[in-house]
């Protein structure tokens, strides 16, 4: 029973007008706060928006997403050192969590809180989609979020109930991302294996024609991920995240 | 009946003999891997190490820790943009993946898929313990697993049966972690409240007096997680990324 949730979970976009109540998304956001964590620090935040205001402030940093208006709310999860900090203040202890390591783990476990509660959400049948953008414009939903130092937004969820089916993306043969016991790397006939089912997928064609290019992947590395925004990006991210002391 | 795994999962360092297959482990991966990405770009692998030789050489990059030498088997979980560009070179793509927001996304995805699987396992009953120090050491890891450029250590998760009764870890209230529309900052009084149930829980007590600290904060900042330790480990792990083309 389980295991057919997970083979079939798709993500899911466009959201019908049925409500959920933000005490449902809190409750769900305590159960997911169960998930594992680095030494039980909690050093992470989610913050629930609903109010169309506040959101029609973020969407732009979220390339204006129609999903940003269109759900129930969206849930952006940062990393927070900010409030295990001030308790360390009030209980004459210094954290020294200013440095590379504390940011890698933050990101993990806000990342595994979020991951908790997209999956219980899915289970009671709800729809959810992450947004990558959150790491592109950290800054700017630092500002309209009002985000303290030592707190940086990882990945933001949009949540609602499912309007119609969402489609199933198709996913690399299992043994195309399994190595057992050491890494085993690949060979060219190797990789050509693993990315036919998917260049074969009909879909696969209409990205290649819509975006004019030869091959499939070409659309990933010079229409939809270029290092031509990548890089900006990062370097915007890096100087946020010294910003906020890291 | 989900709330009521998600409530009271815990982790799991004790393992009974009963065996998992690696065939088993393999599935619940194939399972896992519907899990959200980045753009369907699955940059991740799992490397399912059983044999005992190779886990002996694993255990320092873990300190020791005996979940290594007793558990059914490590799952290492790296973001993994080997093979991804490998496919872009066949394929007359450029890619721009050397850089801060695709390591950062590459982190979320792998973290992803380890949590899913994680959730997949113990929803089966098995126990499962994530290994924090797979940051600390990802060099060494590196070495032991025969790790490519561009493929960099993110978590590792132990798995086996349980053996015996696993203790529960409180967590913070959830009002504690969660904010309804915007940040709202901790007042001295917010984070006082908080901890209070942490910090009355005869366990804290126990690890105050074992490491002859004044308050379980101390504990964290001197003992658990000192920025003395952060620091170098930041510095190696920083180094190991670049290494990696990143």
């Amino acid at each position: 029973m389980e295991s057919k949730y997970f083979a079939n979970r798709r993500t899911v976009r466009t959201y019908s007008d049925r409500t959920i109540s933000v005490e449902e998304i809190e409750e769900m956001l305590q159960l997911a706060s169960h998930a594992p964590n680095t030494g039980n620090m909690q050093q992470y935040s989610a913050i629930i928006t609903t109010d169309e205001e506040i959101r029609r402030r973020l969407a732009p940093a979220h390339f204006n997403q129609p999903t940003v208006m269109g759900c129930q709310a969206i849930v952006t999860f940062c990393l927070d050192f900010n409030r295990f900090e001030h308790w360390c203040r009030l209980n004459n202890a210094t954290p020294g969590f200013n440095n590379f390591q504390a940011f890698t783990w933050g990101v993990i476990d806000t990342t595994i809180l979020a991951q908790q509660f997209v999956t219980i959400a899915e289970l009671r049948g709800m729809g959810t989609c992450y947004l990558g953008t959150t790491t592109y414009n950290a800054a700017a939903i630092a500002e309209v979020l009002e985000l303290p130092d030592r707190v940086v937004p990882v990945v933001s969820v949009t949540v609602g109930w499912p309007e119609g089916e969402a489609a199933k993306s198709l996913r690399l043969p299992v043994e195309a991302i399994v190595h057992r016991q050491k890494y085993r790397d690949y060979s060219d006939e190797d990789i050509r294996r693993a990315y036919a089912e998917i260049e074969a997928d009909p879909t696969s064609d209409k990205f290649i024609a819509e975006n004019g290019k030869e091959t499939l992947a070409q659309v990933f590395t010079d229409v939809r991920y270029p290092g031509s925004a990548n890089e900006p990006f990062s370097r915007l991210y890096a100087e946020f995240i010294k910003k906020q002391g890291f």
